[in-house]
């Protein structure tokens, strides 16, 4: 990877980027910007073409770091976006197409020609190449492939063969190694022959003939023992390693812990294959929170802001599909009642108010835990203590806010029976929302599957249909 | 701050942790472990002495890393996690307190006496008691403060002033720094005169005699360059510094963006104050996020999931109440259309589908543009656009899915009139979340509020009574 540019004082980068889009602003009023998406793009940018404009702008990216360019890119609609797009230096593309989010990226590849996108591909180091391989179009992969030497197709082939969320695929390969029978003199004099020595190098791997990770030395080690030491006697020799099959949430909570800056990735036979970066970790954890929040709104990825109307439906309608069953079945649910609900018309204002607490509360209960099992703070026999205290959370909150409904009801509607049947319907769904909400996260993990995800919709499903059941049924069997 | 235990491989630690817990089975078992939380808690101890278990579990716990020892104290319910905690080497104690959650903090410094609290706040750097000194007793604070030296005393008075969500709160004060006018090899012997680098020296700090920031000097620079070469023609003169007033989740943005390891804090006359690294950021970016999860499920915070009810009801309740609001509101939208719904009480039955389906698309919407405009991705012209866009797409699933639902309407109950008047509702409640859902977080963004927090609970109260009141509305006009 070409070193990029180092990045300015904070409000330099804003003043900068802020000067761009002015520049883009005035440039459209200049050369008023055709909003026509079916303009072949050459033509489009030779429309737009206004020398001096044009020139600045292009200095101006220039002097922008990689992940700047890409963040301008991303708030820019299609036609700006890929307009600053081809003022980038072409030498720059790959660096930017890591950073941009997978929407954008789609976008701006969809528009290269397949010389460009290898060219741009050449450029990056094998794990980078892992990153962006899902989607190249694989006519691009197999020549970027062969144009590689045997061992990067070798890193290629590895980092490529890992799922998204083990250690595997936040693995590099660009590290520094030595030997442990050397002295630091001998180690630094080697580290001087360096250009520049990969970025967060905070510590060398030290390994022997078979390539076997023997410990590792870290810098401030090296910098601070005497030079005719031996590396032997300054290393940690039994330092914290992953596996590239590990989870890759593991390794970031390793991370976390023991704030780590690198940390080497051994096979099993002990070997060194490659090393992970704090760098690495950040952007997993954020993507991972993001995930997570994402999911909860039953959104499948990121969205690009500027996506045309039918990426946004495809990106949505699963969610709004089991929405709309469970909402059905909800439906149905009410449905038995209809004969209560014609001769006691207040049931159909109460009912939703017993269905929305529930609803709330097994979120809260849900969230909680899951956020517990993600930090492996629930052992099994922790369940059913759990389980103990969310029930009592559940009848405290359904005496209290259910009494309050109950007296609400009675004031409203008269018939002290109808509010008792309120208090007790809500103290009940209370009761539901609680069990559930323990209950289908722990089945979801025992299932293998990721409780963070979907564990929402079905306790809303739950506390939705079992309020109106216990609701309706209640005020049927002692209402009417 | 102490030197930390090398963190040994993952497995290792897992084994370790493992076998402590399994210790604490069998010392359980052996001894009985009593569950009256009344019990003093020092006679709670002596009962529970069993020479060879405890002499082992101590052994045990000193092998573990304090971030280890945190983790085992948070999966631990009461009594256990006391019992453990007095285990703990007492020089120990300072930096597990700063590694548990706030909650698990609390619950271990109530039993604490404060020369115990005193001795452990007194092994922390400035930068840590300012973390820990919101939970300690005012009393241990003073005596703490007065032990300080006087730069210790400023750099604790500086942490203290800013706002958790300021850099300042996330800076530390330990850092190498340099003068521009000496050579590499000039500082390569100053490192060696120290005992151990600070934690995360990627870089020193190049200053004068003002103790204005006049560069950085990369660690990596210092190692490939020749030891001849003075500092100035190496360091990098114009580094990104942040301010101790920025945002932390700015400065947390460009550790991501430019993969920094450290960055120095300066004033805004330029003098450096301190310096902020990779492991801060982690952490609060992990905070950040766990922060916007809880938030979305009204939690206030995370919840020690041990706690007593009286606790978790505490932290939860704010939620309900507004929820109970909210749904009592819409209960009342219900109360307005009884008299329809007396006269036909399929509605009764259709409209929670209506006000449901409108809640899960406004909140997709919401999250999408609340996650757009944390990475500063909507500007002010763009907010029409992205209306347009969520109308649009608003109005085609309005269409698919209120078209599907009208059908379902029409054959469950006969009357193609109901049917019509159902796909209506549904588009029209869909059209309104898509509106509230691009102007919620906008207008709580102009009000200065985080529109990551509340905007949903915002959204389902717009649609659960924009639902019930559009349906209903429309069967009272057109079929009854």
């Amino acid at each position: 990877m070409a070193e990029p540019e180092q990045p300015r004082s904070r409000e330099e980068v804003q003043q900068q980027l802020k000067e761009v889009q002015e520049l883009l602003a005035r440039h459209k009023l200049v050369e008023g910007l055709v909003h026509r998406q079916d303009m072949p793009r050459h033509d489009l940018v030779e429309n737009l073409v206004h020398k001096q404009h044009v020139g600045e702008l292009s200095r101006r990216l220039d002097a922008l770091h990689p992940a700047d360019i890409a963040d301008l890119l991303e708030t820019l609609p299609l036609e700006e976006r890929l307009f600053i797009w081809e003022l980038v230096r072409a030498e720059r593309d790959g660096e930017i197409l890591l950073e941009v989010s997978d929407a954008v990226r789609e976008s701006l590849i969809e528009t290269m020609a397949p010389e460009e996108l290898r060219a741009a591909a050449e450029q990056l180091d094998a794990d980078e190449l892992a990153d962006l391989a899902p989607d190249l179009p694989e006519a691009v992969m197999e020549d970027v492939y062969l144009s590689l030497d045997l061992e990067e197709r070798a890193q290629l082939r590895a980092a490529m063969s890992y799922p998204e969320d083990a250690v595997g695929a936040l693995m590099e390969f660009e590290m520094v190694t030595v030997r442990e029978d050397v002295t630091l003199e001998v180690v630094l004099r080697y580290l001087r022959r360096f250009e520049a020595l990969p970025d967060h190098t905070d510590q060398l791997f030290v390994i022997d003939r078979e390539e076997k990770l023997r410990g590792v030395l870290p810098i401030n080690s090296l910098l601070i023992n005497d030079p005719e030491a031996e590396v032997a006697s300054v290393m940690i020799s039994d330092p914290l390693s992953l596996r590239p099959d590990d989870k890759a949430n593991e390794a970031a909570s390793a991370f976390e812990r023991y704030d780590l800056v690198s940390a080497p990735v051994v096979t099993s036979d002990g070997r060194l294959m490659g090393r992970v970066t704090v760098a690495d970790v950040v952007d997993f954890i954020r993507e991972d929170a993001d995930a997570e929040i994402l999911g909860n709104a039953g959104l499948r990825e990121e969205e690009d802001i500027f996506a045309p109307v039918l990426d946004s439906v495809r990106n949505r309608w699963a969610w709004l599909a089991i929405n709309l069953i469970t909402a059905f079945v909800a439906s149905r649910v009410i449905g038995i009642f209809e004969g209560s609900i014609e001769k006691l018309v207040a049931l159909a204002a109460l009912m939703p108010i017993v269905a929305g607490i529930g609803g709330n509360s097994g979120n809260q209960t849900i969230t909680m835990i899951v956020r517990a099992m993600a930090m492996g703070e629930i052992s099994h026999e922790g369940a059913m203590r759990l389980l103990k205290k969310e029930t009592g959370v559940a009848l405290f909150n359904g005496i209290v806010w259910g009494g309050l409904l109950g007296v609400a009801a009675w004031l409203l509607y008269g018939g002290w029976q109808l509010g008792v049947v309120m208090t007790a319907a809500t103290t009940l769904n209370l009761l539901l929302a609680a069990a559930m909400g323990v209950f289908i996260p722990m089945a979801m993990q025992r299932f293998g599957r990721d409780p963070a995800l979907g564990s929402s919709v079905l306790i809303t499903a739950c506390t939705d249909s079992g309020g109106f059941f216990i609701f309706l049924g209640l005020a049927t069997l002692f209402l009417l």
